[in-house]
């Protein structure tokens, strides 16, 4: 398999493991170092593989009232060792989407090659303000 | 110079542009097809870099109350031919700081080398929502 499509199935299992709400492969692929913007602040960031963990049960939480987590457009460079990918995923309710229906979560998320192991080393997630 | 220092410099030069108003110099090192999830909407992000061209003078404008926007912290992860690299600004005025004194703006840019030329085709700027 080429790096890109790798990378691309890494992506996708990761957010059908966000969706499931299955916490050790959200995990899986990332590294012990990662510096995540999540949506919500610390504003300097999530640093590190344990405060990333603690992130995910509460957004499981809400999740459970029915939203949905999907990717809706990917867009994957990857080079020899380091690589980046874009994306928007239907992520909300469906009173959320009533009121907005173009709502979309942005999420970029930077990769380097440890070994033969592509490993998720930051994630940005954020809606556009409106 | 290596790569992670090219990129660090490129990065550094692109902010002091941006505080300068340097409209030039901001759009130097961009490729065509950029794609940037901006603060404001639209959600599905600006793409090309015409419609980048076109976010900067409102920004300019808002910038000359006396918003600042400083570099605080940057990592890069330097590949052969791909790249990333996060930032945390100080990006607001004085009465912003005043009310969030944490306030930082998030920053990620993905970046690829066009020859032997490093280019920003991604940017992700955001604020997380409190």
């Amino acid at each position: 398999m080429d790096d890109e499509s790798e990378i691309r199935g890494l992506i996708e299992g990761w957010a059908r493991a966000v969706h499931a709400g299955d916490l050790a492969t959200v995990l899986d692929r990332h590294a012990a170092d990662i510096v995540m913007f999540d949506v919500p602040p610390p504003q300097e960031g999530v640093r590190g593989i344990d405060a990333y963990r603690e992130t995910w049960p509460p957004f499981f939480e809400w999740q459970r009232q029915g939203a949905v987590f999907d990717i809706e457009s990917l867009d994957v460079t990857a080079g020899a060792d380091v690589a980046f990918a874009h994306a928007l995923l239907r992520c909300g309710t469906d009173a959320e989407f009533a009121q907005v229906p173009e709502r979309r979560l942005r999420l970029t998320v930077g990769l380097r090659k440890d070994g033969d192991r592509w490993t998720v080393t930051h994630e940005h997630h954020s809606f556009a303000l409106s």
